[in-house]
């Protein structure tokens, strides 16, 4: 039965009481459970199986929450949670959701911070063991940090000030010889002879920074690792415990569940099949966004690869989930770069290709360009270098609070120099692409890669196909019904103007990204009220029918004067929609324009806007957000209403 | 005199051309030269000092711009200017300003970045060595990076991948033995012994991280640079050069400029006095506002420090720059942390201080606050942790475009949960300062310096001086006389109300921090135009003294709406002022909150927003960026008199 020993323990007290004896049947308990969780429920289980006897040996030799443990990442604390008091979410399926998958305060005494960025674990214990030597505490500080998280910037930074610092910090490198996918960079060598040699080898990095050292080759035994973390408990100066792990240990190669979803990523290795296993349910699912226009966009780079060498695709650590396959990788040999995580190198590495000629395509996650907000500004945007940003995950989800992606509008919007393009659909995307790895373009550019509001339409065929645009036939003045005003903007790509999908009146939806179904559901049931028995008797006599007008902006970097200026002429009313913040984001600046506008007339036009609210979210679904948001067709349509009948 | 030789370098040929025997006298003309400019124009001549040798050496052996030299920062490139066609810029006095102060492509062919933030040379140049490779190329690709920027985040994450990318690449990593301030850190102990044994010492950073490793030892002797440089030059994999120089060499230590201006400065160290001459004309003036508010903040501190363990001021490596003096430094022990250039890491750092009940003050400038986009939101935002941020800097400034204060605003305004301050007197600067670091204060907190506007105007009386508050008594809504309606937001902190300055009828300036001045500027003028026989007669009958409303916002993360709903009684115009971006900036937050009101009476009022284009600036006067933005009092009052005309 699973559960047996891990049902008794209810906090780190109910560890300290066992014997020592009974601990490796604990680790193999906990060990089952994790498997039977990730075959139901998904998750980092692979990193978690790899630090089962580290957490276990952690808790039985310190006394959390007096002694505080800060994870990495913290993707790897389900065996943390297990062993403080919230062993039934891992063992009861109706209890999954009451933790989450990263450390919270708010979820137990015993977790320090939320986290889920990389690398900032040891500058956070620094800060916990200056407060306790400045308050004269005698608690233990641990850092407990993966091999991958060591590349990130941040991570250096707390190493070399941890030597300098002083005082008690026993930093636990969980050395697993991966990172997300391969480790990549000159010191995992240095690793490397590290553990060949039993922790001897010269150059130690630990000690070129100044920190004591010590080693434990066998990272998965416990009484080992309790061993090692007691020699170190009471040192007097920060001392890094580096312990080779087996990411992965128990789940069979050939377990179902370590097979990736998508059919096209090679089998061969563990890493990011281990990384993160969907549930078994998510088994032959069509492709979510992510992947699905992340296969695309490499597919049409790859067909360029022979004849453009400087094309060059560059992943910081997480190329899985964006549809950088390993298939992809092992083709595209010197055109694709994983500089493991260090998303501000991969950012400034990029600005130096495009310096030099090249072409290189940066793809991550909206929440990590958060770390590389100073290279994006100074190496990127102020040096004007024709690098591509591939932003995926963009927009409103049902993400925990560490992986938002409500925040890259206000973002990359607001800096200089740099186009923001959000495009809505698969031709759109890939034109984009094209164009900003061509030499038509001489200056950095973020492609908000759709999400899968935007799929969806175009798997079920909601969007209009006629939407499609070449990079020879940008959108131009004479195709917009609605103004014959030549643009006063200047073209600087072939995306500053809005595109009109429909040409109505009285209201304007400009709807941006991934909020461009919400806008045709909005101007559908505008056009169809009257039609609508139910809702005309509900509503009463003012719900006639409205011919509104749909526009998609197609980037947020520039406002295009003359398509807004012409909306005063048949419209009373602007509505902006976008699945981020508001605040610092798109719509505002819309709102903005208008109220600053030299023309009364135009400057009288009202302007709605709908987005997101400035706050942190929590494992909200979408759906809930959006109702919460106003970001729904009723919410919209009542808004407007309300305001026409002003 | 000087220039002689140093006239006749017009590019890197001409350097070539000489003999090798003439290289030491170039080097003393180009010493002469410094100081000489130093003296007259003030700059980063300790740095330029010591990167003589070095940078004539590289010059003498590559072959730019063929080959790339990347500086990083590039405060140390005016020798590199001197070879490059630029040395009339030194050597004239009234060509001084043909130059910036840092790298810049568009000054030269020879320049490949425009940089001044520190630490991403490494990343840079390995983009353009990628490329190199992916091209077929042959050029050399060298990054020369202090062994202060070496403790930057980024640095370390191209060291990383410098090695795993393999190739030409030359890193110089010039090491004067100090940062801005001092060293700081456990990897300057491992420098030392490199230092220390010729470069034979074990650990040896370098190698850990898997690079090649050259010692040279006289690091300002340019035949041992030259002799160096050509033993690399052609090496097939990366290669680190580490120079030991002497930052100020030639710069006698009783030099007037090397003396600080700030006479409470001690003049005991060549470290920040050497690092940033100010020019002879500067002697004497009294301190600017950076320094005359960071001083009296930290002299609030200091008085506190007996009593309260947990306050503790951390720097990343700037302190002189913010006031925080050497005497103040020594005298503050434990309470003071210079971390090193390791902004990242400073704001975990202060996130883990206050996580443990500590009350950390972290300063820095508003344009190194970029780098830490990701922890401010994560770390410290996300966790709610009640850490201090004190940005200096911030706002419109004449600075070059690497150093903008103008993007701050938008940047902390929009991260959820960040409360953020705009003082706008002494008094309430450090009233400020002392809630946000008391228990009172239970999450992070950003304080925007005052700027010399309000400096300035505290010196001269110009700001009401009855506009003292007190944390025991916060604005409530009885006191503003524009409203009785009571408070409908909820007061977090004691500033969430704004101040009503004036309260007048038809117009309502909201003037933002450091625009405070110009806000009463233009009520004053507003009320005295009729008294103005000038101005009645150029603008005619219409030109009625108005009196109106001034107010004072106090802070930039939340909006009061119990004052913005009570100007709809007695306003038609509501005017925000910012020293900042507009776009993401706070007065479209005003602006849009406006129009999206449900009242129509609200909503129907018409909002002016008074602030800086999205765009980078380089060295363009203050007086000139506020005619071109508007932000004068003619344009705001012309621009308030024809929308009250509308």
């Amino acid at each position: 039965m699973n559960g047996g020993m891990l049902r008794t323990i209810h906090g780190p007290a109910d560890l300290h009481a066992l014997d020592a004896t009974q601990l490796p049947a604990l680790c193999e308990e906990i060990r089952r459970t994790l498997v039977d969780y990730g075959h139901r429920h998904g998750g980092h289980i692979g990193s978690n199986l790899g630090m089962i006897e580290a957490t276990v040996a952690l808790h039985r030799v310190f006394d959390s929450p007096r002694d505080r443990i800060v994870f990495d990442v913290s993707h790897q604390s389900y065996v943390h949670k297990m062993l403080t008091g919230r062993a039934d979410a891992y063992l009861d399926p109706a209890l999954a959701d009451t933790v989450t998958g990263f450390t919270n305060p708010d979820e137990s005494e015993h977790d320090q911070f939320v986290l889920g960025h990389t690398g900032t674990s040891i500058s956070l214990a620094c800060g916990l063991a200056k407060m306790r030597d400045m308050a004269g505490g005698h608690e233990h500080v641990i850092a407990v940090i993966g091999d991958g998280s060591l590349s990130s910037a941040i991570a250096f930074e707390g190493l070399n000030n941890a030597a300098a610092q002083g005082g008690n910090l026993i930093i636990v490198v969980n050395d697993n010889e991966m990172s997300i996918a391969e480790d990549q960079g000159g010191m995992y060598a240095s690793l490397a002879r590290l553990r060949a040699s039993g922790g001897t080898a010269e150059p130690n990095l630990f000690t070129a920074f100044g920190l004591d050292y010590r080693y434990v080759e066998d990272g998965n035994d416990v009484t080992a690792l309790v061993a090692a973390f007691t020699e170190v408990r009471d040192t007097d100066h920060p001392v890094v415990v580096h312990i080779h792990t087996c990411k992965g240990l128990g789940l069979p190669a050939s377990d179902d569940i370590a097979q990736p979803v998508d059919e096209s990523v090679a089998t061969s290795g563990r890493c990011e099949a281990n990384h993160w296993i969907n549930p078994d349910s998510a088994a032959h699912r069509p492709l979510g966004a992510r992947k699905y226009y992340g296969q695309l966009a490499m597919a049409q780079l790859e067909s360029r690869f022979d004849h453009e060498p400087g094309l060059v695709v560059i992943s910081p650590a997480t190329p899985g989930s964006n549809g950088i396959t390993r298939a992809f990788r092992d083709r595209a040999g010197k055109h694709y770069v994983d500089t493991g995580i260090t998303e501000e190198h991969a950012v400034a590495f990029a600005s130096g290709i495009a310096r030099a000629g090249g072409r290189p395509v940066l793809a991550t996650s909206a929440t990590f360009f958060q770390r590389t907000f100073d290279q994006l500004q100074q190496e990127l945007s102020l040096n004007h270098t024709p690098a591509t940003l591939l932003d995926f995950g963009g927009g409103l989800s049902g993400s925990d609070n560490t992986h938002s992606g409500a925040f890259d509008i206000a973002m990359f919007g607001n800096i200089p120099g740099l186009t923001c393009l959000a495009p809505t659909s698969q031709t759109m995307f890939l034109d984009m692409l094209a164009w900003s790895t061509s030499s038509a373009n001489q200056g950095p550019v973020v492609i908000r890669v759709p999400g899968d509001t935007i799929l969806n339409a175009e798997r079920t065929g909601l969007l209009p196909c006629d939407r499609k645009q070449t990079v020879a036939q940008p959108v131009t003045a004479a195709s917009q019904p609605v103004s014959d005003t030549p643009s006063t903007i200047s073209d600087d790509q072939p995306w500053s103007r809005y595109h009109i999908v429909h040409a109505g009146s009285r209201v304007a939806i400009l709807a941006l990204g991934n909020e461009l179904p919400l806008g045709l559901r909005v101007i559908t049931t505008l056009a169809n009220h009257t039609a609508d028995g139910t809702n005309a008797s509900v509503h009463g006599s003012s719900e006639l029918a409205i011919d509104a007008t749909l526009i998609d902006p197609q980037q947020f970097s520039t406002l295009d004067a003359t398509t807004l200026a012409s909306l005063a002429e048949r419209h009373e009313l602007v509505v902006t929609l976008e699945d981020g913040q508001l605040e610092g984001g798109w719509g505002e600046k819309v709102t903005a324009w208008y109220a600053n506008h030299c023309d009364p007339t135009i400057a009288a036009l009202r302007v709605l806007n709908f987005g997101a609210t400035k706050e942190f979210t929590d494992r909200v679904p979408l759906t809930e957000l959006n109702e919460r948001y106003g970001l729904t067709v009723d919410q919209i349509i009542a808004r407007i209403r309300e305001n026409l009948a002003n």
